[in-house]
Order: C-alpha cells, then sequence, then structure tokens
C-alpha cells in the first residue's frame, strides 16, 4: 500500500510543486528553447535557475540537448500523464457537488413558476 | 509571472507528493474515518503519521473534527481540482501523440489492403 518515496510520480508531484518549475515548463509548451533564453525573465541567477532545471530533468519533465554552443531545453510532458492520472480519480467530488447544486437551482426555479 | 512559493497550488502538490499522504486520501475517499483507524496500516509511529495528516491539512485537503474522544478526518477534495486544471493543459500532448499513433496504423492497415 505504501511505496517506496523515490517514485516517479513523487519526483513529478514534487517537482512541479515550485511555481518556478511550472513556469519553465509552461514556457517549453510552446517549443524548445535555449537555457539562457527561458532563464532572462526569471529573477534569480542562473546557477539557481540551473538547480531548477535539474529538478525537471530528474523528473524527466525536460530535456536537454547541446545545440552548437547553448544547451535547449525541451518538454517532456509524459510523466505528467501520471498525475492527471491520479487526481481525475477525485473528479467526481467535484462533480456530485456541482450536481446538488444543479438540482437544487432547479427546484429553485420550479418553485418560482406561476401555477 | 512567477508566483510567491506559498500559493495553494504549491503546498497541495507538495502534500500529494508524498505517497504516504497520497494513500491517506485515498482512503478518505471511501469516507472519513478515526485518525488512529487510518494509521493502523502504516509502517510508522502515530506521532510521524500525523506530521503527514498536519501536511494535509494545511493544504486543505483534509478536514479534522473531534467526536467524542477521538479526532475524526475527512476528505476535502476541492483543492484538487487546481492542480487538475493545470495538468490538464498538457492532455493535448498525450492526445497530439496518440492522433499520431491512430493515424500510422491506420495507414498501415490501408496498405494492407488487397488491391
Amino acid at each position: 500500500m505504501v511505496q517506496h518515496s523515490t517514485r516517479s510520480i513523487d519526483r513529478v508531484m514534487a517537482a512541479i510543486a515550485d511555481p518556478t518549475r511550472r513556469a519553465i515548463l509552461e514556457r517549453l509548451a510552446r517549443g524548445p528553447a535555449r537555457i539562457s533564453d527561458i532563464a532572462e525573465p526569471f529573477p534569480m541567477s542562473l546557477t539557481g535557475f540551473c538547480k531548477h532545471v535539474r529538478v525537471l530533468e530528474r523528473a524527466r519533465l525536460v530535456r536537454r540537448t547541446r545545440r552548437g554552443r547553448e544547451n535547449t531545453l525541451e518538454l517532456s510532458p509524459e510523466p505528467l500523464r501520471a498525475v492527471a492520472d491520479w487526481v481525475l480519480n477525485y473528479e467526481h467530488f467535484w462533480n456530485e457537488r456541482l450536481d446538488r447544486l444543479e438540482s437544487f437551482f432547479a427546484k429553485e426555479r420550479e418553485k418560482e413558476k406561476p401555477r
């Protein structure tokens, strides 16, 4: 029941728990880019930025390739699928709540009907 | 662009990155339960277990209520919705890959057709 803590999904969830790392993934969703270009808008040192990149690499969420003199990053979205699968197990809770709200408003409308 | 790291979604993602905490949520998806009953199958001290519960409480994923002499936990799945919303932005990447596979097999079937 309790799995070992270094499983892939644990690493992926820990990786996306950080807003900088989510922003990197969001940037790469628009296409591959050079590390220095991705780093530019972030208010941190390139060293600090590269630590975030390494966390994403270990979670297999990005791939690094060398093009000419610079490293290029590419999104590797596949591991996010396990997160989606897990979290969507809870989707029916929101849907049930929506169903209850919907039936509440349906009853309210019924009450307001002229007789 | 870069948000502060104590945002709700960061806490929620960090909370679900641990397999023990995911297992607690999975248990509570079947209904509320007493803390000692939920703790029982986990190979750890009650103190260690309660630390995990506090992480889930801070992420607002569980609610604790006092019933008689014991604390009862209840699932509060609403914060998971933000995780689902974020991760489903990447769904089209998997779907595109499936579409490409599908069209590959469609072409293969076309080739095999008797003329």
